[in-house]
């Protein structure tokens, strides 16, 4: 058996990023807060509670302690209240999400009827619309959502997380009613290129794991676009591995979210190796071999 | 055999309104001078000309005529030429190139590097691209042609007679480059109709006249747009028909730029009845059967 790591894979520059602010904070604070999860990887943040960061679901229950912004950022409102309440303020918002925030602004500013291209619930998306002040912005999760609202002068957005391909979709069709469209391609990099190689590595491989947190949007996406080429398991952690997923296949494929730690994927990796490999463990993902 | 019309065909807003606004000039003036054909069909300019509207090549020609500017537009240096030599104008752009030509300049204005898609040496987009004064606009005739041109603020805009399926394809590509791209979608409604009409058309007979001027761009694109799907030929006038384009053929189709009068339509259609019909012949357009 082989097994492959994608390409690219794991913690992105914005989610490296966050995590080091918050391990950097809890040298200097006995307890500091994030209003909700600092990045979307339950192990991630089991860990960072060890070291005094924990999260919160509203400011009341910050009391006096510094309070982290995660990485999906928060509204404008929240930015408000913050202030209001006079605490220390460590944001660790992704500084493409920061982009994004302003460009909001910036079209809803100039007249533009903003649409976003992203999950309604999602964090980053709640903060995308909160900068959307005099019209409200209107979500949508798939082109085929837009239907009658389209203004003559529209201005389209996307979660960082989204695809490219949905992205254009939802371009074509808004640009059939708009006589105006402003378009930011806020789609990450990042995301974009996790995405084309795990759909690369899916295309070669017979089985393909997708590990990252069930709650993460961008890691969801992956396993998505991977499962009409290989037979594919989203995990959060090596534990959920089942050794008869395995009967059969030759090529195993490995990719993660841009919020999964290197240590879960080494550990995905090893169990594998462990079960039917016939290569050394690795220590550290650089040992992995890559496809 | 069969002969329709395509439902919409002649005669655009713009046209009608430019040969108008010439026609009634020429009831006030002895000699009404026009910066080019005022519009793209030789036969129309021909009976213009017997009422002394004249084409004229360059401002030197025309002397102290009053001057029609020509449905496609004149470049900004144009106005600024003859408000110097005080003449009077006649402005018979169409209002959608008007529109167009303030949208690249509101582009240009605001820091957007402005693609245009047309044919570079057309009227209208000659007129598009002096109106972006504070950096040279990039036309393309095909999205093949965008290559290593794009700046990350990139603003796009079409030629009123270009297809909207080419115009996506080139959006689509311009925006995996940009960060931020502003799109006018001054595709005319009337372009597009007639298009939609005569792939249906052609879609439905075994041969297909589209009628136009030979230099009419959007006639040209119709008759590129209907050849996947029926023989077609692009013709100016009846004359120019061959009785043995017709052998084994059951239905025919008629289709027509937006700069086509309506006589050549029908004695187009007039023709073939002659020739093979077994209808009575039309006396105005609204006699033909349309499909």
């Amino acid at each position: 058996m082989q097994v492959f790591l994608a390409k690219h894979a794991g913690f992105c520059f914005g989610v490296k990023r966050a995590v080091k602010i918050a391990t950097r904070s809890s040298k200097l604070h006995r307890e500091v807060n994030t209003l909700g999860d600092i990045i979307h990887n339950p192990q991630v943040v089991d860990d960072l509670k060890l070291k005094g960061i924990i999260p919160v679901n509203s400011l009341e229950q910050c009391g006096k302690n510094p309070v982290i912004i995660r990485s999906h950022g928060v509204s404008s409102q929240v930015y408000k209240e913050l202030q209001e309440l006079g605490v220390e303020v460590i944001d660790a918002t992704c500084p493409f999400v920061l982009k994004a925030q302003k460009q909001v602004k910036k079209a809803d500013d100039r007249g533009y009827q903003v649409f976003i291209y992203g999950d309604a619930d999602h964090p980053e998306v709640l903060s995308l619309c909160s900068f959307a002040e005099k019209r409200p912005a209107i979500v949508f999760s798939h082109p085929s959502e837009l239907t009658d609202r389209v203004q003559p002068k529209s201005a389209v957005i996307s979660q960082t997380t989204k695809d490219l391909a949905g992205f254009k979709e939802a371009i074509c069709k808004l640009v059939e009613e708009c006589s105006e469209l402003l378009v930011f391609n806020t789609i990450c990099t990042a995301t974009e290129i996790r995405q084309r190689h795990t759909v690369n590595l899916a295309k070669e491989v017979d089985l393909i794991l997708i590990i990252g947190g069930k709650n993460s949007s961008n890691t969801k996406m992956l396993a998505k676009l991977s499962s009409p080429y290989a037979e594919t398991y989203h995990i959060e952690t090596a534990e959920e591995l089942q050794k008869d997923w395995f009967t059969g296949k030759e090529k195993i494929g490995i990719s993660a979210g841009a919020s999964t730690p290197d240590n879960i994927i080494v550990a995905t990796y090893n169990k594998i190796i462990d079960w039917f490999g016939d290569l050394p463990k690795a220590a550290n993902v650089a040992d992995i071999p890559v496809h």
